[in-house]
């Protein structure tokens, strides 16, 4: 009865085909098109998919009104090994078709990121932190403080 | 430089300490609070990380708004093992605070599905799929085909 594990994250997009091309470009991860109207890519640890955005609200309730505006109020991060691997994952979202909201920076806490928006103006923020480490199987963990 | 994995989900919230007593409820997982100002809630896979919303629109730029309206376009999922875990899950988040948008159902596609908005409407769907199986280290699968 646990739910220990966040297993799937759903974008809405307006546009299936160029979305889940920039997302095959930017994670470098064959999606998996086997589902009727649904872009699943398989990525360790939790998915990420893709799905029309009024479907996606329509799935929810329709109460779940179709349009936005301002904020989403959510943020999909990848930590990376290094500054120079920051930089270089931007570049290639930047690439890709992605608007680049802040250049790789160095933060107020002592770590190093810069942030973009896809094609449908989800934010993803690439990272690296001094106090973060990772598991042997990728899983994100922080470092011992002792 | 591969982008392989998402690391982490941030969720932007309106009161950080009502939103972690939350999630520790939900997800029966203890928050890391050590970090002032972020909590970290370090799920297997990909973490889920509340920020406070205005501080999360400033970390990406000062052009993202620090108001929203309508639908967000994201959802979180959490796949369940069995349609009672789905319909456990649900009323556990029910009586910690969640609204629930759509009571655990049957989908179209076969599977059995419910979903609610947290304390800051942010939407989680928990769901059972035939489809799909876990990894012996809990990570999300589908079954063969074959």
């Amino acid at each position: 009865m646990k739910i220990p594990r966040l297993t799937v994250v759903t974008l809405g997009v307006a546009d299936l085909s160029k979305a889940t091309t920039f997302y095959e470009t930017v994670l470098a991860t064959p999606p998996n098109n086997s589902f009727a109207g649904v872009t699943f890519i398989e990525l360790p640890g939790t998915w990420l998919s893709l799905y029309p955005l009024a479907a996606l609200a329509k799935d929810i309730s329709p109460e779940v009104p179709l349009v936005h505006s301002g904020f989403s109020g959510v943020t999909l991060a990848h930590n990376a090994r290094c500054r120079d691997d920051v930089i270089a994952i931007i570049e290639r979202a930047r690439s890709a078709g992605a608007c680049v909201m802040k250049a790789p920076q160095e933060t107020f806490w002592g770590g190093f990121s810069g942030y973009f928006a896809d094609l449908d103006g989800h934010y993803w923020e690439v990272v690296w932190g001094p106090m973060f480490t990772f598991a042997e199987n990728g899983e994100l963990r922080l470092k011992d403080k002792g």
